[in-house]
């Protein structure tokens, strides 16, 4: 009747920084809170240093571990693999793991370009056909709020959507003196501010409006073109060194949208907003109603019902935290807010639940690989004086 | 000592709907606030219907009425006009009196085009030589609020400015039955949104940062193209009559922008965001401080200040009712918040006080021909797969 | 068809500080954004001092003078006298100018002293059944969102009301170098954040609910009990002088209550808020609704709906400036907020109004001396040990 | 060098609802992120009812179950007993195991009667000279934002306190249909709110003022009698069954106090505070600054600095999710804010470490006990019409 009784499922995780963190505790809470079809066990943990892939071991709960995640993939005791490396890498591991048989959850953005995510498309439908699945981690679709935004949009409670703002600011490198790291360089991270954090937005509006942007106009901008080098290559503590590195990425990103149902959507994503520090803000207005969201305020949803008579209208400030809402009932009562890990334990739910019924989990590759297609749109728009840059559709044959 | 004993202006006002009246409201008011070096007086109102006007007139407060605004521009007791006419007669009514010697108060958009802003432009400098002045009322500078915005900026709290979001958001069409007006046709308002509010953030946010804008790249659209007539001519009830008219302007423009200090920006401006009255949002991002004001809250300005050590910084609600805050010594004590209309009080009382020191007040005609500029950017980027529109700077030679 | 061609009604302003200030704005205002029944006059302002008064009266723009309040009530040309003097002379020239048949609007709090209210309450009894009228100016009850507030309680949609929660919070004595004013003296002031600030919330909270106090248990504070006096005895300045005064009144007044419907209340009025400035804060919890409202955000009222399911429930912020909002219809479109004086300017309305229909205005004297009441029971139960001190139910005989 | 390699503390759990779900989650989570000297083990899992126990252990991550509470304090691998049962047997068990050498850890209120816990205060007293060490569960001191008040008060930042105010409002039985519960009976829950929520905020306010509560005068009120009862005897569900069961404690409490530096208090803690559903609102203004804490938004302290010039000052919202605010270097970065949970891990990591370091942990019983006595002096003002009844200081002899 509890998760204890479940069938396993031997979980393989690659890397173990921020990404590694949130996903371990995921794996370990979501058995206590949530009646699970599979139970799944912290089998093995790969990263490339041995002792500090031990040390994370111990600390995030893992079995064992492996220094090179080849060996992870071929293990008979994984079934799932779970990518939480930086993007680069993100193709070749996930790819090797499907066509060994293993359920993948990849970290976003899917992949570095479009070519790679396309390719990891395919090998998703392949091994789909074979009952292997596959989920991208666009964890925010996974806040209660979010996922009550997007329930109010399919009831029509909103109505045809009008306008889409969506902003994701932080501020970490506002400092000119902040160091260097790999999501400061372009072959590692793909993009910056762009693909790490503007991807959030654009997976974001597109879920919570059932739509899909059909092209872009945009800025890009790198305001700070040489760091410091950190104090030791492997370090994590933002320490500065020797001598300077080159950013390669974009600092900020900022572009207008349509959405196929004929919305005009600005987006805005950069780590230069001094004095925001999370904030995923987004904004909705239909012809029946308004939308609004801002995680640094997580377990609220902003509401404004346009069939109210004027005099008693005005935007009300839903506190998601009810039994009713999505994923709240295996928590806590009314009123006791969740945090932002809560997010990663909704997404193994819906994952090893779509395992054990034999569906697609969403967001699924082909998903990861369309935000990729608005991702390269944007850079291409960018690069050429900000022009209108259509974004093809999917192509259903290839990706349903 | 008080305003009573001054030398007085007389004041000619042309159009008495919305603008009239608060235009009317702030030459009643500034004598009894301000210590102001000349006393206006409400010497006489121009409008085309002779009742309408009369009954404005006694409504309003003004000594006598014109049914011809060239008979008020001849007057003799009439030292300044004050232009409240919609778009498309601002160019031949303020430069007919300028060439008279009237100083002149013109709302905003300036005009409905550059090449009428620049001739405007062009009268205002040959009249300031002769000691006329002129202005543009863009009223929205003198909001407290974001007069202290202003100030944060040129004291170098908010340092190097790197991101600038602007939104002026509305709904009161919204409703695709809510009836034609002349705000909807072309010909008469110039453009839709993009003029009568995406004009009040470029602006504001050139104002409030110092800088202007150097090229945009736009989007325009027109959600709801066709609208009942209203049911009479002269109506201003909003109710629907017989037959449809045609929306000739934008519903809601959006545009990205670069600011002359290498700012990134976005704007938006909407009569579609609904559940959003007037609600005027810009935000400013600098590489010291951060700054947010939304004219919903009209009394508060949010500053962030960066050079606070991490643990103690956070968005502080400046509540803009200190009696060193601009403005608000001639008012009421701290605390007591001020309203829509007060900004047209302040406006009269700056140009009063420029008139009387012989100085040129802001925003001047030039001010008001560079937003007309980047209103005519965002409008060609628009026609052109909103590809990037560079904004030529001023000629510093014809507008000084 | 306009207030201009409306009989006129000749006002007596005494007084010319603050309130004077405030009472000036609104005679002067009223008649251009609301059609009246009668048109004041701005026809005479008393003060004592001969030049200041003066120099008052053309600022505020009041026809004559006089330094004897006496003169002011006997003159013919008068036909409402507006009392803006400290409370310790309310009782003797409101009684006088409702004995001279002039029609009184008399600042709160009604009196110094529950013996003053009633003689005040018996002359308004009267004077009444010679039609002459009386109120007492609780303004913030003619704050729009306080309207919009009082209605939905009538309209049932927050049932029965079980928890009233009230604070008027203030610092502008939180220094304790702040010098000595009127009101800090106990027989001018009468009492001190009590009957300044206290008064308001108890007036407000009462109409809102349309329920009254039924009792009180409370606890006064004097934090500072010396201050400098003033540079000089007339000094409005703030700028302190030489010696100390002695505090007489309380700084800081709180008090728990009951409501006639059974409701239980908490009081706070303060002016030693740090921070708060002049926060209004009001919120009513009831059966099958909620509302808050605080005066930092003065245009807004929040109400949750106890009838949506929870899923979809939420305090919603209504922007209280729709034309159907009480008083808007009059001012700006949706959005164009108002500020602190314009809560006069209803009150002369409202005025003017019952003047006119022969009606009795309200809130009444009786009403202040209610208010009162409950002032005396606080300072009794601070004075015996906090215990629960009843407030006498009003006498329907002698104040209807 | 983790918490993998540390000595382990076997810990036995009593009770298995809501509270014990919340420690589960602590017990589980805190050595994944924090560097614990302890290595906690879920030994054993007390219920009364054998299945339900089982499953809970199993759901929860206990290793074994007993159904007497005896037995799991007799056993030797339990080190430490945590207690999450309804009050009335906080007493006997904390005292049992306390004489069986174990830790306690023991939910609030401490006990129901200052008698019971003046017992378990000497219980304490007489184990902790033996090593054996006791804390009382106010998990809300170990939310970061009221670490970061009480940080703030102690560093002077706020100065001398004059007003303190504080709410826990809660709605979740403000429908007079909605079912009995033991929480509702006074032999098992002491008292309504008072007890339950009102607790939580007299001991939030002393514990970030630095102050105690010196005296109250109180109100309390039964606004619903008769409840139906629930389907089930053992019914968690919420569903009401046949018949009416009598509510024997309050609905709600509100109260007024002094703290021991002077400041005058309110406290309010309802269950019938319709639309707030777990609202902990916490306000402080002192001579230097004042702070703002509201557990809806949960990360966030607003901090008003009275230092800033008046035209730079205002609340500033800190998001208390910087890596040097408490607790939060070993969670997320910035921004990535917490939810409710997070406060019982704060517990447990703080009691493993002061038993580590052979230190008595806060809050001790003797606070729980000072808690005990203000809420029984609020019982007695409010059956004795509310006069003011002083509480008496710690005994310092017997409880340090």
């Amino acid at each position: 009747m509890t998760s204890a009784d479940r069938p396993t499922l031997g979980v393989g995780l690659i890397g173990h920084a921020f990404m590694g963190a949130a996903h371990s505790q995921a794996w370990r809470t979501a058995p206590h809170f949530f009646d699970l079809p599979l139970r799944p066990e912290l089998t093995v943990l790969a990263g490339r240093d041995p002792q500090r892939t031990a040390d994370a071991a111990a600390r995030l709960g893992w079995a064992s571990v492996e220094t090179d995640w080849r060996r992870l993939v071929e293990r008979d005791d994984v079934g799932l693999v779970d990518v939480c490396t930086p993007g680069d890498t993100h193709a070749e591991i996930a790819i090797a793991a499907l066509e060994a048989g293993k359920h993948v959850l990849c970290e976003k953005p899917l992949a570095n370009s479009v070519a790679e995510a396309e390719a990891m498309t395919e090998a998703a439908v392949r091994a789909a056909a074979r009952g292997v699945r596959s989920m991208v981690g666009f964890t925010y679709r996974r806040v209660p709020a979010i996922g009550l935004a997007r329930q109010l949009v399919a009831e029509g409670r909103i109505g045809q959507v009008r306008h889409v703002r969506a902003q994701y600011l932080q501020d970490w490198i506002a400092d000119p003196t902040a160091p260097m790291s790999w999501r400061l360089e372009k072959d590692k991270a793909g993009s910056g501010a762009l693909g790490d954090i503007g991807a959030h937005i654009v997976d974001l509006t597109q879920h919570i409006t059932g739509e899909t942007l059909t092209g872009v106009s945009a800025l890009l901008e790198t305001f700070v073109e040489e760091r410091p080098l950190p104090a030791a290559a492997g370090s994590l503590s933002g320490v500065a060194g020797e001598g300077l590195g080159r950013v390669t990425v974009d600092d900020a990103a900022v572009f207008l949208g349509r959405f196929s149902g004929g919305a005009l959507a600005t987006f805005e994503a950069t780590r230069f907003a001094l004095g925001r520090k999370n904030a995923i803000r987004i904004e909705v207005n239909g012809s029946e109603g308004s939308l609004a969201f801002d995680f640094e305020d997580m377990n609220v949803l902003q509401f404004f019902d346009g069939s109210e008579p004027a005099e008693r209208a005005g935007f009300r400030r839903i506190l998601v935290t009810e039994p009713g809402h999505p994923y709240i009932g295996s928590w806590w009562p009314a009123g006791h807010g969740l945090g932002y890990e809560h997010g990663f334990t909704h997404q193994v739910v819906d994952l090893l639940t779509a395992i054990a019924k034999d569906e697609d989990p969403t967001p699924s590759f082909a998903d990861g690989l369309q935000v990729q297609r608005v991702l390269d749109a944007v850079e291409r728009s960018a690069a050429a004086d900000s022009v209108w840059t259509p974004i093809a559709a999917q192509d259903p044959e290839r990706t349903a």
